[in-house]
């Protein structure tokens, strides 16, 4: 019982939709992140649940890891096969299955992208809230706990995932949750298997709240004298209950990424980028109430999008910040931090971060979905130069206990995957062993994703 | 090991705070239900964390049930020790913690009810929305996954509970989430403890998310011709995304009940009891778009309440419903239905409900948090004729099949407890067994509320 024995019975049952080939291992092996190229053994395609399950039930009977793979974005190498064996690409599960206009619901396979979902709901009047930026999988973004730029508004995966049809370590098929708005029926398994990155199940089928898309949209962009004053506009602003749609913070060199990756002349300051969604009369309310609080903190040079393609730019050039960022220093990797705090202690948690990444005398950007209180650190490094990566990853886990420390989380939306598994313990307590004990009850060969979210038992 | 050494172990460590008096083994045994006196062995009334921590441990030691109990308002039996043991009750922990009003949160202990939790806030311009009618203690409503007349604005307790502090089934004390607004780090142990109904840990500790008081805020009742026209008009109202803050059916055998219990005399027609929460503009804005959808389907005699004492008046004879059911026919006993469908299906679920109802002759009342497609039956019956209660079940029977077709739940919001274990497999199917592997690995020894939730391994 090995993954080469794995392989050929898996050969056996899917064929051509099997492949073992160079091109395509790699392909599964690369990562957005700064992990080394960690191809599998082998690459399935499956077609549909059934498919899936026999799948999984093969790899427990040869002792085999299985790890789903969506679109291959995620930032903490959730994809890489890192024990080995077998990637599973949802990438033909792509249907969207049913759209519920009635009751703002859709169901879908796993392997469907956002756009393509918000491209077919277009005509329906409604869409899908959230948004990572990138164009991920709806069930990759399901079982990383996905968020972005409105979760301020709409909430993440945990509040928009209504059901899921999920295959198990023993390749049983279950479903939970319903369409029901709401249910006291029993343990909450739905909201166990969002966030699980494939360690407890793989997902096979969303049903996904949607909503009406907003009668009237407004966007902008504004810049200040500082970043503290800009924070300090997000806490006034999320303290006076204005339902901002997105409130983005962008450092001064974020804008020069911009400028550079984009072709943009912003002025290199700190910015919000901000948006509001409504009735017509409403949304021009916030935006007085907004224009007054920027204002107080030295807010100036708003420019609005309110046509949709303004919108459309504004959005993908905050979308594309990662690659942006990148784009500062080609040559180098980049790694992002992703803390999550309280709004009241963000100041100082942003303080933090500038401080002491400004030390490491790297290139360094900071953006954030504020109104969460959730930003992200953005470093290029040497891979080469481990005293300077040494360092890096020092500032890392002094920033993760940081965020502990304000009552937070050290990552806001990007998940465990591989690079946070040295913070679990730290940020868990006790409740790391509850999380090992129902891992191994569900799956108890350890197959599913080993090597993501929980450390070894013994460290 | 027994029951009986349990005691005189708990005995030792809480003096005068276990007792064996019959009143007191009595009050824990009543339930608001239609389950028979069961009382427990004994009551242990813990004053902190550590408390609790022992006395879990010293009931491992010795195989005895403990049973959480708070202020034994559920409508499902889960406070009663049905398999005898330790009735847990966490009274004396109702201190509010922590209130942190620039972060919009609360840490209590279990044992606070929502409304001393509501009066403590009343300074601060918050204020805790869910609302089950009852005034029940927080570790219950979070334990049951409770909502009640304001989820279908401001979400059940799945949405409002931020992080947990619990003592498991061997006594260790672990703290699920944090204060941070989202996070990916890990599994939702919070959202799995939610609505676990005592099974897998005792709730010690919760931090709870908060609303600003709304601006403004009005309330109405009006009447229908039928009650297919109330229940068209939520399906509307919801469909036109108008946000409502509560949205409550009420038919006409209930409206009588109202007059009874409570001296008012409201036509005996349906009715829909509404509140709307917002900016002055958008409460004026929000009530005439409801006024016409409601014209549309003959609603009419508007009373609004504006007045906050008015308005308290209203939604006190609302929360009292199940009392006034039980003044139309006080020799008898009462219990109540739960299912929650999708909207769409709402007016199919509600007219299968008044039919099958109706034909058992007997007084049956609806209500509902119609808003979010739940909504209950509530019958009175003699406990002393079999042949009726036999005919009660299969109606309540046929229901929860008719909500499961209808792509919904069982249990809206009441919960499990013990008189809806009947209908877990056929609910969740598969799943209920995945549900099995996390009781049997987080409490072994099945110590924390058995017989409640899972049905027994082999029927």
């Amino acid at each position: 019982m090995t993954i080469e024995t794995a392989i050929d019975a898996l050969g056996d049952l899917l064929g051509q939709r099997l492949t073992t080939s160079g091109a395509i291992l790699r392909q599964h092996g690369e990562n957005e992140a700064y992990y080394p190229l960690t191809p599998p053994d082998a690459v399935v395609f499956p077609e549909n649940t059934a498919e899936v399950a026999e799948v999984v039930k093969i790899c427990a009977a040869h002792d085999c890891p299985v790890v789903a793979y969506g679109t291959g974005t995620s930032l903490e190498g959730h994809q890489l096969a890192v024990q080995g064996g077998i990637s599973l690409d949802l990438s033909n599960m792509n249907m969207v299955l049913r759209v519920n206009t009635e009751d703002m619901d859709v169901v879908v396979q796993p392997g469907v992208t956002r756009e393509q979902l918000n491209d077919d709901l277009r005509a329906t009047g409604l869409f899908f809230p959230v948004d990572p930026g990138a164009n991920a999988s709806l069930g990759g973004m399901a079982a990383t706990r996905a968020s972005g730029t409105t979760a301020v508004r709409y909430g993440t995966m945990k509040e928009n995932v209504m059901a899921l049809e999920v295959v198990m370590a023993d390749g049983r098929i279950i479903r939970t949750g319903s369409r029901a708005r709401k249910s006291s029926a029993g343990y909450d398994l739905t909201k166990l298997m969002v966030g699980s990155e494939g360690t407890l199940g793989i997902i096979t089928e969303l049903t996904l709240k949607l909503q009406g898309q907003p009668e009237a949209v407004s966007a902008a962009t504004c810049r200040f004298p500082s970043i503290k004053d800009a924070v300090n506009t997000v806490i006034a602003t999320i303290q006076s209950g204005i339902p901002m749609a997105r409130i983005e913070l962008i450092d001064a060199m974020m804008v020069r990424g911009f400028n550079t990756a984009d072709g943009t002349s912003l002025p290199e300051a700190p910015h919000l980028f901000i948006e509001f969604h409504g009735s017509p009369a409403s949304v021009a309310e916030q935006s007085a109430q907004f224009g007054e609080i920027a204002a107080d903190f030295g807010g100036n040079g708003f420019k609005w999008a309110t046509k949709a393609e303004d919108r459309n730019a504004l959005w993908k050039m905050r979308h594309n910040a990662y690659y942006a960022h990148k784009a500062l220093a080609p040559e180098l990797r980049a790694l992002a931090t992703d803390i999550c705090v309280p709004i009241s202690r963000l100041a100082e948690a942003i303080e933090f971060a500038t401080t002491q990444s400004t030390a490491l005398d790297l290139t360094v950007t900071i953006i954030g979905h504020v109104g969460d209180g959730n930003f992200h650190c953005a470093l290029s490094f040497d891979p080469d130069d481990a005293a300077q990566f040494s360092r890096v990853q020092d500032f890392m886990h002094r920033l993760a206990q940081k965020a502990i420390a304000l009552s937070g989380t050290v990552s806001g939306e990007h998940g465990i995957g591989v690079g946070k598994i040295k913070y679990m313990l730290e940020e868990h307590g006790e409740a790391l062993d509850v999380m090992r004990q129902i891992k191994h009850a569900l799956d108890p060969k350890n197959i599913l994703n080993p090597g993501k979210i929980l450390p070894p038992d013994t460290p």
